[in-house]
């Protein structure tokens, strides 16, 4: 995220972003650098080619959201770091499987060549399918409670990531490329590709705090909105952005012939969308009686980010 | 598994073996159709997909082990069945994306076609992705014991999929080709490859039924033979069976330039190697003090199969 200094004053006290982030960030690369088997654990190339993608600077916003949500309900760090870790190792292999030439065919993701360019098809494949294994190892070792045993925590992860959700998505948006899809089409897409593992990040980090089923059920509206508010943002930035600001391929969803808000209803109407949404997550954490407070923020840096 | 009656009769009562497993895969079919979504469920693509593969007329072998480790241990089908149904998706998933052109580029699998020659390389991706993630929400499925817990369960089946195991055979495989390997290397890949889910597949069926540490650890060596063992006699296979008695194509290890057994020590004594592993499964078993009929009859078959 950007190093600058950025403060909002929403609740009653000013919330810092960026030391909240860098924070986060540093935590969850230990804990990342610890759940994983170092590169020189055999076989070697495996676990290089899976630490690359990992370690390649992602904005870690997903962690974040696990972090802030069990921090809004009263939880600590520790307890939530299994689960930023797990969602991230999912993030990370859907991105590797994404960059695929069978899929979207990119050959830079954060300013570096995509795993299969460094390693070949082949191993970024089975990089990919070790991280999603890797991310149900992680997710086991969290602390469970009685209302939030393991066997609910890893059928949330596995639901958000599985056919119904995460790879849903990934489908309709392979098959609706070159079509004239409508918004409820968009949205469909959307919903599943970013919103279902960005809501499961904040309800996991709602569980590993034991939360309320009242705050899981606010967490769960929030991050339904940020999600979707999230996809518009991307769509806008593909568009108005460089590749170089981006740090991956910028004007793939009109080369690809790829359905996106502003292509639907213009750059206008999509940043009023985006804006909407955000309210609407904003007001999903009322509950929490100013105590989402980086939530709040997070959700304010993504709807004004610029990459 | 062959039509043929076949009993074998080291323990006191003669086993029918070929009911037992048109029982298991019975059960494990209509197990599996439960906990898949249909063709019907959007996006209907992926179901099919992940259809196509998974009732491909595959041998159930895995689900047998897990069912027949459970009896042997005094359990039932019934709480074994979601794991037998979560072993056999990391089974199909694994072959799916073995078959891929960047992997060992295959046309047929089990006397059709593979799944991207019908679904394309991107969905074919996906559906081992997607079976990937359904095998870890079908296992959550499943009941816990105080000793094995749900957190216990999930990391025995990451552990025996991830990187140091499933993975690492397939990527020592993919690493080896073309190269000359020694005794002790080529078992590094088949213990990962193949021993790794067979070993779990029983462990999996003893934990269902609540087993004791010492039925586990018995378990666990005859699973480790047994998986051996599969893997040598598939090496003969390759070499000694047509593509059409196989269902995929044949001799492609030698094409491959595939380290095999054969290969290295010559098929006489890869025949005899694979006879001594499953001579040590049949004495893994003796804690079992001839209740474990099932797992003898099916380390026997494996041993004799030609196919």
């Amino acid at each position: 995220m950007a190093a600058t200094a950025r403060t909002i004053t929403r609740s009653a006290q000013p919330f810092n972003l960026d030391a909240f982030v860098t924070r986060c960030t540093s935590d969850v690369n230990a804990a990342l650098d610890h759940f994983l088997p170092s590169e020189k654990v055999k076989p070697a190339t495996i676990h290089k080619a899976m630490r690359y993608s990992l370690f390649a600077g992602g904005k870690r916003m997903r962690p974040a959201l696990v972090l802030a949500a069990a921090h809004a309900c009263g939880g600590a760090t520790g307890p939530a770091l299994p689960l930023a870790c797990a969602v991230e190792c999912i993030h990370t292999y859907s991105l590797i499987h994404d960059d695929l030439p069978a899929m979207d065919n990119d050959d830079f993701r954060r300013g570096k060549p995509t795993n299969h360019k460094v390693f070949g098809e082949g191993m970024a494949v089975l990089a990919g399918d070790a991280l999603l294994t890797q991310a149900f190892e992680v997710a086991a070792q969290c602390q469970g409670w009685p209302r939030y045993s393991h066997q609910r925590i890893i059928l949330e992860l596995a639901q958000a990531s599985g056919s119904l959700q995460l790879v849903a998505g990934q489908v309709a948006d392979l098959e609706g490329e070159g079509k004239k899809l409508t918004v409820p089409e968009l949205r469909y897409i959307h919903e599943r590709k970013t919103s279902a593992l960005l809501c499961c990040s904040v309800r996991l980090g709602g569980m590993s705090a034991n939360c309320t089923p009242r705050q899981l059920e606010a967490l769960t509206d929030f991050g339904y909105h940020v999600g979707l508010a999230f996809q518009v943002i991307d769509d806008i930035l593909d568009i108005t952005q460089t590749s170089e600001q981006l740090g991956k391929t910028a004007g793939k969803d009109i080369a690809a012939q790829k359905a996106t808000y502003p292509a639907i209803v213009g750059l206008e109407k999509s940043r009023k969308i985006a804006t909407q949404l955000t309210t609407k997550a904003f007001a999903a954490l009322k509950p929490f009686k100013g105590r989402a407070t980086a939530l709040e923020a997070l959700a304010n840096y993504l709807l004004k980010r610029d990459r």
